[in-house]
C-alpha cells in the first residue's frame, strides 16, 4: 500500500479509537479502567484481523508480532492509556501508527526484520503515581518489589488487587523483562505528539527527537513565624513571601539557561485569610537536556531559596523527590530519523523532549529514537489537544519512512 | 486600696484564670466549650464575692454591676474567650482588669458613676467564623437573622443547638442590644495586649489606642492555562507566577503607604508537581488607619494584579469578602487616656490598632477608647504570648487611672 494511503488509514483508525474511548470531556483510557480494557481489546481485534500474533505480557502491555525474514526485530509503540479527560493523540498516535505500519504496510510484503508493535500500559501513572510503568517493567527498571507496595491513588486498593481484576499477577511483573530481554531488538521507534507549541510556532509538521531532558524534582520548605494580619509587615517572617520571591527567581534561572522549571504544588500553613503564613512548601521540577546545565540550575535554585530565606529570617529545607539524568538517543537512529524527516518534508528539523516518554526506559536497554508530530494548539492532557490533519498525515508519513529504513523494506510511493 | 496593690491583685487573678483554663499548649477558653463555661463561672463567683450584681445577657456576655452615685455608667471589658492554644492575656487582661477595678478599687468606696464589667463572648470567632459576636450583638450590629444560619466550623452543628447547650436562645440574641441601649453609658474602656512588637521595640509598657484600621478583604483569582512541566516556560500562562508577582507588589504597596497587607490563603489548581498552575486564588487583607490610604492601597493592589495578569496573558477577578472603614475613638476619651498614660509613665504614647477589637462595634453606639499593654515577644494567638510583669503592672496602673477619671473617683496612691 502507498505510504500516503497508509497514513490516511492510520488517521482513520485513530478516530475510531477516539470514538470508542472518549466522551464529551476527552479521552478516558485511564490505565486499569474498563475504558482502558476496551482500548486493549480494540488493539487485539485489529491486530488479529491483520494476521499478527497478539498477546499481553506480564506487565499488561499489548503486543502484536509481524514476522520478517529475520528474527532480528524492531519495536514500534507508545502508550495506550491516557490521563482522565485527555487528548486523542497522546500515546495513541504512536501505537496506532505502529499498528498501521504492520496492518497496511506489511499487508502485501514480508520485511527483512520482524516487527513488534506495542501498546505500553500505564505510561501516565494516574492510578499508582508511577509514570512509564509498563515500559519500565519491560526494561527491568521496575520490578515486583517496586509495585507491590503501591496503593491506587483514588480508591486506595492495593496494586495486586487492581491488577488481578485485569488478569495480571503483580508478583510476576518481572517476566515481562525476561521475555523482552530475549528479543534481538535493533531499534525502538516511538512517534508522539509534541506536548508544547514549538513545532507549530516553527511551522513544522514533524521533528526528529534526539534526546530527553534530565529532571530534578524536590520540595522546598520555608519556615518562619505566622503572624496576625494586623502585625507590622516589615517585622513579619512570612514564609509565603520567600516562596514567591524564590518562585520568580526560579523562572528567571530557567529562562537564563534555556531550561525548564515548574512550581506546581504549593502548601501554606495555616492557610487562613487573616494570618500571614509561617510555613510554605513549594514543589520544584527543573529540566535540561545538558548535564552541566542541570547542575547549574539546581545549584542556583538552592542559592536563591537560601538567599530569600536568610533575607526573610526564615529557615529553608530541601527534600529530593526524584531525579534522572538527561539522555541522548542512539546516534545512528537519530541520523536515520533526521533523514526520514528530510525525505518527507524537504528539510531536517530536530529537537529534544522536555517531557518523559516510554522511549526513556527503553533506551536504557535497546537503541531508541523518537519522532514528534506538531501540536496545535500546543496543549496537552486535555480534550483540546490536536494536530491538524495535513500536518498529522505528513508526520505519520515521515515516521513510516523511518520504519521502512529500520525494517529493511520499502513501501510503495 | 492603693493603685499599685490593685494592679498586683489583677495580675494574680490573671494567673488564677490561666491556671484554671490553660493546658500545656496554652489557653483553651474557646467560646462554647466546657473550658469557656469554666471561665464564665469563675467570673460569676469572683464578682458575686465582691458584692456585684452578676448576670449573663441574651448574647452570652458575662456582666457585673457595681452601683455608683449615679445611674450614668461606664463599661470596662474585653473578651473571655480565646483561640485554641491561645495566650493568657489576649482578652482576659481587659476583663480581669475591669473585675479588679470593681472588686479592689471600689471595695471601700462608691464612685460617682456606676461601673459595669463585661466579659464579651466569642470575640475570636473560632466556632462560627464571626468575630466580635457578643459585642456586635450588644451593639445591635448582629441580630438573630445573622446568627441563625451559622454552622459550627468544626462539628457542623447549628448555632441554635450549640447555644441551647449553654442556656441561650439564638432567637432572642437581639434582647442583649435592647437591654444595653437603655443604659446611659458615658464610656467603654478596653485594655488589651498589643498583638505586635511595636511597644516592645519602643520600650514602652503602655499606649493610648486612638483608632482602629479599616480593612478590605478580598479574593484575587488568576486564570491562565495549565501546562506540562516540559512546556516552554516563556510560553506558559502560569497563574501562580502572576500571583507571586502580585503578592510581592502588594507587600511593597503596604510598606510604601505605612499600611498592612496579608496574603494568607493560597489555592492553586491542579496543584500537582508536574503541572504549572492554570488557576491561582489568593486572599488579600489590606488595612490602614486612614480612609484615603485605604482607597489608595486597594486601587494599587487591583492595578498590580491587572498588570501581572495582562503580562502573563491571564484573566483576573476580584471577589470582595469583607470591608470596614477605619474608626477613630472618642476625642475626649482619647485625651483622658493619653493623660492617664502620661501620669503613670511620665510620657504620652499613642498608637492605632491594626487588629479588630470589641471596642470597634461598641464605638458605633457609645463613646469608646482602648489602651494597649506591651507584648514581648510581640506574638499573639499562641502560648508564648506574654507581657513581662513590671510592664504588665505599669500598663494596668495606667488603665486604672483612666477608669478613675471616667468613674469620677480616686483610688489611694
Amino acid at each position: 500500500m502507498k505510504r500516503e494511503q497508509i497514513s490516511k488509514n492510520i488517521v482513520a483508525d485513530l478516530k475510531e479509537l477516539a470514538a470508542l474511548t472518549s466522551d464529551a470531556d476527552g479521552a478516558q483510557r485511564v490505565a486499569w479502567t474498563p475504558t482502558f480494557k476496551k482500548a486493549t481489546e480494540w488493539f487485539t481485534q485489529k491486530m488479529q484481523a491483520a494476521g499478527a500474533d497478539v498477546w499481553t505480557d506480564a506487565a499488561g502491555n499489548s503486543w502484536a508480532k509481524f514476522a520478517g525474514e529475520s528474527k532480528e526485530c524492531i519495536v514500534i509503540g507508545s502508550h495506550l492509556d491516557s490521563v482522565p479527560d485527555g487528548g486523542w493523540l497522546d500515546g495513541a498516535l504512536g501505537v496506532v501508527a505502529g499498528m498501521g505500519i504492520g496492518a497496511y504496510g506489511l499487508a502485501d510484503k514480508k520485511p527483512a526484520k520482524t516487527l513488534y508493535v506495542v501498546g505500553w500500559a500505564d505510561e501516565e501513572g494516574v492510578a499508582f503515581g508511577k509514570s512509564c510503568l509498563g515500559s519500565s517493567a519491560v526494561s527491568g527498571i521496575v520490578t515486583s518489589k517496586d509495585v507491590l507496595p503501591l496503593i491506587h491513588q483514588e480508591n486506595g486498593r492495593s496494586f495486586s488487587d487492581v491488577w488481578q481484576e485485569y488478569g495480571l499477577d503483580a508478583n510476576r511483573i518481572g517476566e515481562a523483562h525476561t521475555a523482552f530481554a530475549k528479543l534481538p531488538v535493533k531499534a525502538y521507534l516511538e512517534l508522539h505528539i509534541e506536548q508544547a507549541p514549538l513545532l507549530a510556532l516553527a511551522k513544522k509538521s514533524v521533528a526528529c527527537v534526539y534526546g530527553v531532558c534530565g529532571c530534578n524534582r524536590q520540595y522546598i520548605t520555608f519556615r518562619g513565624q505566622q503572624g496576625h494580619c494586623g502585625s507590622p509587615v516589615a517585622l513579619r517572617q512570612d514564609a509565603f513571601i520567600a516562596a514567591a520571591q524564590t518562585t520568580l527567581d526560579l523562572r528567571e534561572i530557567a529562562l537564563k539557561y534555556d531550561s525548564y522549571c515548574t512550581v506546581g504544588n504549593i502548601e501554606v500553613k495555616p492557610d487562613l485569610t487573616t494570618i500571614s503564613p509561617g510555613y510554605c512548601r513549594i514543589s520544584l521540577d527543573q529540566r535540561s537536556i545538558k548535564p552541566e546545565t542541570m547542575q547549574t540550575i539546581v545549584a542556583e535554585a538552592k542559592a536563591a531559596a537560601q538567599k530569600h530565606a536568610q533575607d526573610g529570617r526564615l529557615t529553608v529545607e530541601f527534600e529530593p523527590i526524584w531525579q534522572a539524568a538527561p539522555i541522548l538517543f542512539d546516534a545512528q537512529l537519530v541520523e536515520d530519523c533526521n533523514a526520514a524527516v528530510e525525505e518527507e518534508t524537504g528539510a531536517r528539523h530536530s529537537m529534544y523532549s522536555a517531557p518523559l516518554h516510554d522511549a526513556v526506559p527503553l533506551n536504557a536497554v535497546v537503541p531508541s529514537v523518537m519522532m514528534f508530530a506538531q501540536s496545535d494548539p500546543g496543549i496537552s492532557h486535555c480534550k483540546e489537544e490536536n494536530t491538524p490533519q495535513p500536518q498529522l498525515e505528513e508526520a505519520i508519513r515521515a515516521f513510516i519512512r523511518l520504519a521502512e529504513k529500520e525494517l529493511g523494506t520499502s513501501f510503495a510511493e
